[in-house]
């Protein structure tokens, strides 16, 4: 059968830490294509990441290194003034963690995507961004960025020749440049499954987002991003995954093709 | 001129951490030819890391991980009751996140020596050498596991096929089985410069060396540990250096010869 | 109604930290008359000091600082070669640490427990069992000192005039010389909750306890220890309040008595 | 000798950690009156906390806690996106860890000061600064809280009827709003020792400062920083203590006196 149409699932793995277990890693991991894997700033520990890094290998997913600020306490979510060498310093650093679990189990890295606030810093702010794609490009040359579609971080990637990825989201609405809703505002979030997934199937397909304005917005979809945690994880993993197939929609890993 | 004899020189380095500067990496650099980076775990910091990489490299001499226990209040020298798989996964990290930046700079990691509390348990605990040794082989088979001299870490790496380097220190007394005199007892240190290099030229020249007790004991002297801070250590490594060359002893990076 | 028995039961709380929930801390209060709130070393931070020390309070739940060893990946369960002084700094350091909520809400500090390896550490190591007691002592010379019922943490702190409280365990079997069976041995634990709450009975009521070699041992049971994880924590605070009231066992927080 | 005039000369302290010393604490002690102790999250660590505690002790200087942000690697210069609730709840633990020291020790806590990016943040940020004075009148009511001059932390602290105190810096511009010129610009810093006394003479004595622009500003001054490392730290000290006594200023800790 020959479908027009593929997108790559990827979700956020191996963030538990120490005695604290966090998400469903292995029940979420058959349905998605790529794995996100915390490097131990914000989440994840070396026992961790070597254990997440096997399941990845177990279950045919591809492995992306997912480097955050050095916050453990708030999960690398609040933004910190840190200078663009600083951040590639903690890019290179977390990079290198994580590839060294890789190699010593027989894998290859596929992709890179930053988390938390330092992927919203890295996608509006270009000397930010340009750090990071430097990092990946000197560590991991032919490895794919991830990043917000159509942000800073994306065209950094392009600039210095590294494949890409335009990440797109499920269950957030966006506003009339492209951007998400911020998290404060009351219609940040898409709670209705059903209309999340459309959203999808319509980036996808047309390449069209409708804002919370009303506009159509054009957006890149190459990668969805799926939650592992949260009660309905696994459920929202199966219908998503149900419908593309209706849809027509191959899912598979985004392809690294260098610019 | 040909010289027979040949000892390594190394020197735990990159030891500084934020806005805490430690030891003379600069001024030291020029005399040694191994340099042993701390990975952030029990010292440095990735931009630490980062900059005695380079400086390493500037100065052709050749770079090594330094992994340490989770501790940088205690600098990695207090023993933690950690099991060989918490030795294996928390050292593989250390190796990745210093190969990354070894690799950013274009250079390669020639060898690997624990650091502290890490290695003086994995010179006696044969199952966490083993651990050490197995990190080692899965992200460096190609690189050099530093070792006390006749300890049980060699003897891991040995066993794995791994190229080892025998340790020995100018500045510390030997005890009649071959181990260093533990340092709290009084007759630990060697204070006389003269006596301390004299006792190196030995080792290396003769493979024996002199316990405390007066017996001669056989040792293998591939690597001599400096110290690269305190007030003395510039004026030593320069001391033990004209000292060698006077003795025809050529100072020069462990060749990696893999069992 | 006279109830010539009484014992206290006191659990580890607040052992949640950042986005890592632990624990079932709200759930088991209301069985329990102590709490033992972790201090942001082994376990817990700010937000969840400040939580759990008002839980506390709303349950009229007799609070207790919890200090462990610097070790958050490992849970503090890892022994380390701290010196007395350190252990002492450490703790003072911990100790206000959760005073500090504790006044800011209004309560008092009525204990001090050790967690983990330190307890454990405390419970043999007489030097480092007088540190621990000196710095309760010197922080909270009102507060009672929780340890291994018969250990070394009790005789230093009675030595230093504090109030003491032996501490018995439900679930775990006892040697000829009183102290527990260590974890690593088949026979350490007592899976059966009626026979873990008979032998804490037998404890309060007769003094005594039987080993696992059959005999006979003398042991003072001032309080309980419950566990505030697991599947059955709950199920089993509750069946042993059950049995505590029909053998005539008063429930209630342990009255710190110096010596 | 009657004198109209007085003023606080405060320098940070206990900002070793671990292995790593820091600043000149013992040199400097002489020449102030107050004492601001890191408190373990940007700088500093129990057992310099209690070292720096018992030196400001001897030297009857007057202590404060000085709490910053988790940050160790950045010192806590980085400013982060916490939450109000988050500052409370770090600065109640930063302000417990250290009064616990300050208590074994038989002293008691005069001041408290937040550091770097947390003391930038608060000075501005009118619900950040409210939520540190707030842990300070939960923690330490009779505490008196430094805060830039005129600054919104001032302000929050009076709201709750804390002793306050102005602080000036001897060493930077001002701009026209009382504010200081910010470091990035060329002009930020004024490094002419006489230039720089002259200027806190003058606020001392008329409550003004001549802002780079050629305006009067008014100014409270009720305390000066001084820095304690540098190579010029202990001259400056020296000069400017010399030059206070010259000019009829007294030199004496800022009595705190609640609004």
């Amino acid at each position: 059968m020959n479908q027009p149409y593929a997108v790559d699932l990827n979700c956020d793995m191996g963030e538990s830490f120490g005695a604290y277990p966090l998400g469903h890693d292995e029940a979420i991991l058959p349905f998605v294509t790529s794995a996100n894997i915390a490097c131990g700033y914000h989440a994840g520990d070396p026992a961790v990441m070597k254990r997440t890094v096997r399941l990845a290998l177990q279950h045919g997913v591809a492995i992306g290194a997912h480097p955050g600020l050095p916050d453990l306490v708030g999960f690398g979510r609040r933004e910190m003034a840190i200078s663009p060498e600083e951040a590639y310093d903690m890019t290179v650093y977390q990079l290198g963690a994580l590839a060294a679990f890789v190699r010593a189990e027989g894998g290859i890295v596929h992709h890179v995507k930053p988390h938390g606030a330092l992927y919203n810093m890295a996608a509006v702010n270009l000397a930010l961004a340009e750090a990071l794609a430097e990092a990946v490009y000197r560590v991991h040359p032919e490895a794919c960025l991830y990043g917000l579609a159509g942000s800073a971080l994306i065209s950094a990637g392009q600039k210095l020749g590294l494949a890409t990825a335009h990440e797109v989201f499920a269950d957030r609405t966006y506003q009339p440049n492209g951007t998400l809703t911020p998290r404060r505002q009351p219609d940040a979030l898409i709670t209705d499954a059903d209309k999340a997934i459309s959203q999808v199937v319509r980036m996808v397909k047309d390449g069209r987002v409708r804002a919370q304005s009303g506009e159509d917005v054009a957006i890149q979809a190459d990668t969805v991003c799926l939650h592992g945690d949260g009660a309905h994880a696994l459920a929202f993993a199966q219908q998503i995954r149900a419908r593309l197939k209706q849809e027509g929609i191959a899912v598979r890993t985004h392809q690294p093709v260098s610019a």
